[in-house]
């Protein structure tokens, strides 16, 4: 596996091999590399001649009394698991050549990046339209892989790619989860033995409502929303940002139910903020 | 020469142009082609294998109170002007392909957007960007020309293909002017005659400016405006939006003139916006 730290020796081995007419994948991630992670590298694997994989902790898309300096950096171990998964190229800028002085570009889904997480992260989801928009042009990918547990993510770099008429596929894959339902997350590792234990509450509450609403038990996002806020207050130390039942497409909010939906949530377990969603078909 | 209008066709064709290796000039237009872009096409000729000159009158870029409807269309001249260049591609898109419903994404060079023409025009630069932003990624070009007479459009789309690590080299040409001086602009058309001769004076305000900072007569940038204000305030029914010394490269106001230094002005003349520059090197 080869490791870049280049921009422009990124992009210009990523032109030559799209001019032999190598189909090239894209995997952007923060590194602190898990199980979904490794998920999406294999679906690349499988459908492409050239796997990049970027390791980028994106200082643009943390707020600026969020986690950006103690998020887990965990290089070797990453690189260790790209060898295994037969990844080609770990591509890893750093921060000055990404974003050099004078840096004044934004790209930006305003629409997209009012619901769910957005109003409680301002700023997150231009910095990721924008670094992403970097990335592909950097490594010019056929395909790019994104995990379903940042499904507003998903949603806004697929917006941004369609309306920019970026050459990419973007293909969302299936959130990947621990044994017991929590989805798997860099930042399940901030948690502690006892927050760990009660972190599946998250996705128990997620599942519960997918339930009720399948089973036509309940139709209001209101009420829907009140009886799993009741099933998360019972996490110790924990304070929940949203509960929300969205359109899966605009990410705008239903009052009622109507299928598909997406069913999503952001809490805090101490000083860790986690999300999950499950899709409503 | 080809004529395109589907953002697809025009994207495979330039892909495949791309995979063969061939180098693909794009000259960005509204249309009403004139001298200046004429100027920009010959160039590009000169320099590549394929030249395409996109034709797109774009909504984005236009307030709600500006000449969006009666902005000069006049396609079939400007397709036998393009013959005439050799231009090897018209791509002309609809406006519902380059927007369809429900497109969300702006590109934005907040910084290089707050001065000069910026305060007069929001959003415009914005609009600029997110269509410069789009037609890159359908024409995939090495190269794009654009003409200084644009001086702040040329600098956002500059920091923009940089910021954004796009794979092309912009070339700014020297704005072409007419006989008396006026820098060519499509927007030259609205001027009736009375108007057309005293617009001129614009050109000869800045080239006075000029004179009098290489002369070292003034370098005081208030001074100067007042000065030059006084040439501008002749033309009878004009209104001038700005006259600014500015640094060439962050725009930025300078109130003690150094060299390099951009003098840059735009006014009104009845219901026609004209804008000019000139660098003091």
């Amino acid at each position: 596996m080869k490791v870049i730290r280049s921009i422009s020796e990124m992009q210009s081995f990523a032109l030559r091999r799209q001019m032999q007419g190598k189909s090239i994948a894209l995997v952007p991630t923060m590194g602190a590399l898990h199980e979904g992670h490794r998920s999406l590298v294999r679906r690349a694997r499988k459908d492409n001649e050239l796997v990049v994989v970027s390791i980028f902790v994106n200082p643009l898309q943390f707020g600026p009394r969020e986690d950006l300096k103690k998020y887990p950096r965990t290089l070797a171990r990453d690189e260790a698991l790209l060898k295994e998964e037969q990844a080609d190229v770990l591509f890893a800028p750093s921060a000055e050549d990404m974003f050099p002085a004078g840096f004044a570009t934004f790209v930006d889904v305003p629409a997209l990046s009012a619901t769910l997480c957005g109003p409680f992260r301002p700023g997150h989801f231009r910095g990721v339209a924008t670094v992403v928009a970097k990335l592909l042009q950097i490594v010019q990918p056929n395909r790019a892989y994104f995990g379903e547990k940042d499904y507003q993510q998903v949603r806004v770099i697929a917006r941004m790619a369609e309306d920019l008429n970026i050459p990419v596929r973007l293909v969302a894959c299936p959130t990947v989860r621990e044994n017991d339902g929590l989805a798997c997350s860099s930042r399940n590792r901030y948690l502690s033995r006892r927050e760990r234990e009660e972190a599946v509450k998250l996705y128990q509450a997620l599942y519960l409502g997918r339930e009720l609403v399948e089973q036509k038990i309940m139709t209001d996002s209101g009420k829907l929303g009140r009886r799993l806020m009741q099933v998360l207050k019972t996490i110790p130390r924990s304070r929940v940002d949203y509960v929300s039942v969205v359109d899966p497409v605009n990410l705008q909010a239903m009052k009622k139910i109507r299928r598909p939906a997406l069913l999503a949530a952001a809490l805090w377990i101490g000083q860790t903020r986690l999300i999950d969603n499950v899709m409503i078909p």
